[in-house]
């Protein structure tokens, strides 16, 4: 029987496919859209045009729903102090792969959601648009609402989602710990704040009207349905998506998925300047995970990019963000289409 | 249908109420024993004399099985250096408090399992033991094994599952992070291998081939059920009966799991020296949660038990570890019989 939430997103199946910024883009979306759950495309790494080409693509190639995510965080001020900070904290590294420091005027590699993006979308009118860490300014969640969209936004606490639903989203995404990429919270950044998937879901469940999307560990059909006994109206499902072949996971990103080391996660900031969960590796071990010296989100993520691209050359993922949740297990190289009809095989 | 494992363990209900060391008794024991599921003596904290007399109480009140709990952590050695350090960050506190500072000399508050707890259960056989932070030696094992009992331990990670399952247990405790008081880890030190139920009790329940019992915010018939729909053959609920008449929680444990403070847990190891998840308080948010000054378990007690007693005869939890997991919503005043039934309204 089709939840409240299927109805109001018009969706065969409760599944909503995580959007991952880095990894994946409108193929991925698609795969999922023609499987009958959500697909997602996510713009906070992405250009006005290339949004504009990704929802052209996936305009073109399914008539069904999909979401387009993006982050809704306040563009901290040029630190240059702390950037220089970073910097030297990352000048061994740079000396060891014999690469120069990274210029210091080099931005940020994500933009809030602003007018220009919403101006971007109205020519497409998707019809759900997700935010991660809050909700942008009202004038511009009004616009947002013109065209008719639906809003999805995550809690990582009982607080944050009781704030959502008083600005009017239509479904919260509860995010519990064991998610893997940014956190979404934005209430708080006390990181003991944050609850697993089992202790939160029920509880932002009981203290909220709108439906709840489980996200954080979700990986596989039994673990579906347990997220919907707990009263979820859906669920959001990265990590496992990382393995199909419409993603665009890194080749580094993918051997790390499916190496022991992806038993063990951790929240770091190192690679934007807010914590995020992914596969442990050097940085997050030699500086971190969390460093008080890793310059605000998204800062931090400048200075380490020379690095990656160096690394990753020499098929080394060292230096990149491994992003991935607590359960990798249902990772599969299949198409994203098969996949989710796998995960919804418990839904009837 | 009852699992296999309550058959192995005779029990009506798949539930196991969780040994609480320091808040409870055979009272509630015995109480959730009457309601067919399995109660629970923490012995951790308790002499020989008083097991014996909490042993003699529990046979007297039920024919029921019921389980003893022991730790089996290695006894550290005296570290004065250490000590010293401690009751030196804990100097100010005494000061703000108007008492002398603790006895050098104090004693730890938690012993092993040893040879002499061995001998006093072997009086009373009791039909299930089990363990926290891994397992006693082998020859104390065995003796465990001799009279009959059937002997559990708590895993954090899917390797101590798989540890504990070549060494013999018939059952293993998937502890997710959600869950309050000390986490049994025992094959690592490092928080980030911790994982919430929804990502640990399936990677568990795949791995071993013994029963799973799920522990970690599970706090209503609800969330029991979605903890056996994820495999589990039983659930471990601990923070839940903690409001029981039945317990022995203290007034200013009582009142704090009844307070907003509840909401925000943290793992911390200054209660004791190990890492273990409790309502956070002052010496949580200003020495840690986690602090490097706290001597290795369990004697980072001694030097703070004078500022809980007199902090407590003041009426406040100050300084008192205040454990709860991550979900106190289920915690009723209400006797711990009646809220096992409730528990167990959607097992059948």
């Amino acid at each position: 029987m089709p939840t409240a939430l299927q109805d109001m997103l018009g969706l065969e199946l409760p599944i909503i496919q995580a959007p991952m910024a880095g990894a994946q883009g409108s193929a991925l979306a698609i795969a999922v859209c023609r499987a009958g759950a959500l697909g997602s495309l996510p713009c906070a790494m992405l250009g006005l045009d290339a949004i504009r080409q990704e929802l052209k693509a996936i305009q073109a190639a399914t008539d069904r729903p999909y979401n387009v995510n993006f982050f809704c965080h306040t563009q901290p001020p040029p630190c240059d102090d702390a950037q220089a900070l970073w910097r030297q904290a990352l000048a061994p590294y740079h000396a060891e792969l014999g690469i120069d420091p990274p210029n210091p005027g080099a931005g940020p590699s994500r933009k809030p959601f602003d007018a220009e993006a919403a101006s971007a979308l109205e020519a497409f009118k998707p019809p759900v648009v997700s935010f991660h860490f809050g909700l942008p300014a009202p004038e511009l969640l009004e616009r947002v609402r013109r065209w008719g969209a639906r809003v999805l936004s995550s809690a990582t606490t009982v607080e944050e989602a009781q704030w959502l639903q008083e600005r009017g989203v239509d479904a919260i995404i509860a995010q519990g710990l064991e998610a893997g990429g940014h956190r979404g919270m934005f209430l708080t950044d006390n990181l003991h704040s944050q609850m697993g998937t089992f202790a939160l879901l029920p509880q932002i469940v009981k203290a909220v009207k709108v439906p709840v999307i489980a996200a954080g560990g979700i990986a596989d059909a039994q673990t579906v349905a347990a997220a919907l006994s707990l009263g979820a109206a859906a669920v959001q499902i990265g990590t496992t998506y990382l393995l199909c072949p419409e993603a665009g996971t890194s080749a580094v990103h993918r051997q790390a998925l499916q190496s022991p080391a992806a038993r063990l996660s951790a929240l770091t900031n190192v690679y934007s300047g807010r914590p995020a969960r992914g596969i442990v590796n050097r940085p997050m071990r030699e500086l971190g995970p969390m460093s008080p010296l890793a310059p605000p989100f998204p800062l931090a993520t400048a200075a380490l990019s020379a690095l990656r691209s160096k690394a990753e050359s020499q098929g080394s993922g060292d230096f990149s963000p491994l992003w991935a949740g607590q359960n990798v297990s249902g990772c599969r190289e299949i198409s994203a289409t098969l996949l989710t009809r796998q995960l919804a095989a418990n839904c009837t």
